[in-house]
């Protein structure tokens, strides 16, 4: 290979992205200058704030300029080396965008370079110990404070900050209500993530479901959904509760905005939080969560899963498969294998 | 005097709340029981949160029974006690209802019954010593933490919980901007209060006039009332700035459910919280807040107006004036001087 494939973003998005936001294209692989380090991605990581980054609008990162490749999280392997920190062949964990090759300066770069020890499988490291990882583990348990026999509901609890965020309610010892789309998201909760019980939004009414599912109301509300999702929780939460605004799929593709919860009230009545987060701001404390979660997972308690597409030209049609919710678990594209 | 006026919720509002919803009746003075003391209400306090006790519905306190007096907060004075801690004569607080008299059971009261300096007037008590300006001082303080050189927004300011909020904000070296409606409000926030800026949502566009009167952003919204302010602040917070959510007057007298903001969105973006509380549960701490009020109040730092109506026959249509937004301060009514 001696070219750099690349996917820029070419036209931003009004409702549901599709290929046609992307052009392909083909330009000569870059060389690093002086401190600079040449990544070759191996995976690319597909996460629902990516469609935030379309936006022509400020946000917790500037957006993506019309002719750029698409930002993506990756993990890649060094090719080339003008820094004493990296050496070839290291694994390493940076924001390498949709495209086969790129130029890290590691001080510069968005999310940071990070070499990633060889016994972590990369399918490991963009999930459970990446980016949804952490941001489960610091939004559930900083904002979200869970204690012992409280009640937690997560939604978006299939995928891959949900399903992090209950596994480790249930490790704390609460009970752990998923809410998710269709039976086969449903059963892997309740059978294999050891969720207490679930909520099928695509089969039942989801405000009936929270009241027979949380005879005990709701202490912490773990969401990635946002909209009706959101209104049905803030109707079942108990005193004190915490409401952890992770994220708000329901309104990502929107083409007209979308009205908040008409029961914010409840937050009044029931003393209760609501409260935004970005994982950015925790990245300092990454390696106490990994630590954790890693233990976790080796011994038990913590499982994930994956789901990991193959194909340079499939990249634009992965990124919808999220907003489909057609991914089960962490959405990965796998580009290349470790030389 | 031989009977006791009162005036009983009798049929549920739908919409704007008017004097259909009560009925007066006069009874036989109650007697007190043993233990009991027997109180004649000689000021009422009128507050938004009264038109949610007018609903069927749970919430912090039981709703207000059809044929039951409409429940009120009160300063009245003792006229027969049977309980050592309370002597005829002594001016006293607590939920007298609408009514001339009321037999307390000090332990079970909703608000307790508590003795009142001589030194201080009613209308100090029942306003900023009083259910609302504690609202204001631990839901600024408590939940707002405002912190010097920072921007406090408030709306509903010149109400008689906003009025003191700003107040507070100032006094601890913030920014103040108030939203208010109509000139003669904003011009009191402005001239006599003291607040930075002023916005009257009757005449300008709200969430320009934030640009105008906010240039470093929100740190703290104190709000009162929810709706399409709610949006507009919401546009304007800062970096993990803290929305206070203490009323939501715009949809007290709504007949449809009201939709919250579009923009929930951006308490994650801004990793901002959004939080509510009601003022019972900081009932043991009255004392500290009473003595640091009245000591802002006595050095000049701290005003505060009342809108005090009289007679018996205007109760119900006194309690309109805070949805019509005729009130300028806290909303009195006076029944009758002590003896």
């Amino acid at each position: 290979m001696n070219t750099n494939r690349q996917w820029l973003l070419s036209k931003r998005p009004h409702g549901m992205v599709s290929e046609d936001n992307f052009t392909f294209q083909e330009v000569p692989i870059p060389r690093p200058g002086a401190g600079e380090v040449l990544v070759r991605n191996l995976f690319l990581s597909f996460d629902p704030t990516q469609r935030g980054w379309m936006e022509d609008r400020e946000s917790y990162l500037p957006p993506v300029q019309l002719g750029e490749p698409m930002r993506a999280g990756s993990i890649g392997q060094v090719t080339e080396s003008n820094n004493p920190d990296f050496q070839v062949g290291d694994i390493v964990q940076t924001t390498g965008g949709w495209q086969d090759f790129i130029v890290v300066d590691p001080g510069q770069a968005v999310m940071g370079l990070t070499k990633i020890p060889s016994e972590i499988p990369p399918e490991m490291m963009l999930s459970v110990l990446g980016v949804t990882g952490l941001t489960a583990y610091f939004g559930l348990l900083d904002l979200g404070e869970p204690k012992t026999g409280e009640t937690v509901l997560v939604s978006g609890a299939a995928g891959a900050t949900g399903s992090v965020a209950g596994q480790i309610a249930r490790i704390k010892g609460c009970r752990v209500v998923g809410i998710a789309g269709g039976p086969e998201k449903c059963a892997w909760l309740k059978d294999t993530a050891g969720f207490d019980d679930v909520i099928d939004y695509k089969h039942e009414d989801v405000n009936q479901a929270i009241s027979r599912t949380c005879p005990n109301k709701v202490d912490v509300f773990f969401d990635n959904v946002g909209g009706n999702i959101l209104e049905a929780a803030l109707n079942h939460i108990n005193m004190r509760a915490r409401v952890v605004l992770c994220g708000g799929i329901s309104a990502y593709n929107a083409t007209e905005p979308v009205p908040g919860p008409v029961n914010l009230m409840n937050l009044v009545i029931m003393r209760a939080r609501m409260e935004g987060f970005i994982v950015i701001d925790y990245m300092h404390r990454a390696q106490e969560a990994i630590i954790e979660l890693l233990g976790w997972i080796q011994n038990g308690e913590l499982i994930y899963q994956v789901d990991v597409q193959e194909g340079f030209e499939n990249i634009p049609n992965t990124l919808n498969r999220l907003f489909t919710g057609k991914n089960l678990g962490k959405q990965l594209l796998k580009i290349a294998d470790p030389q």
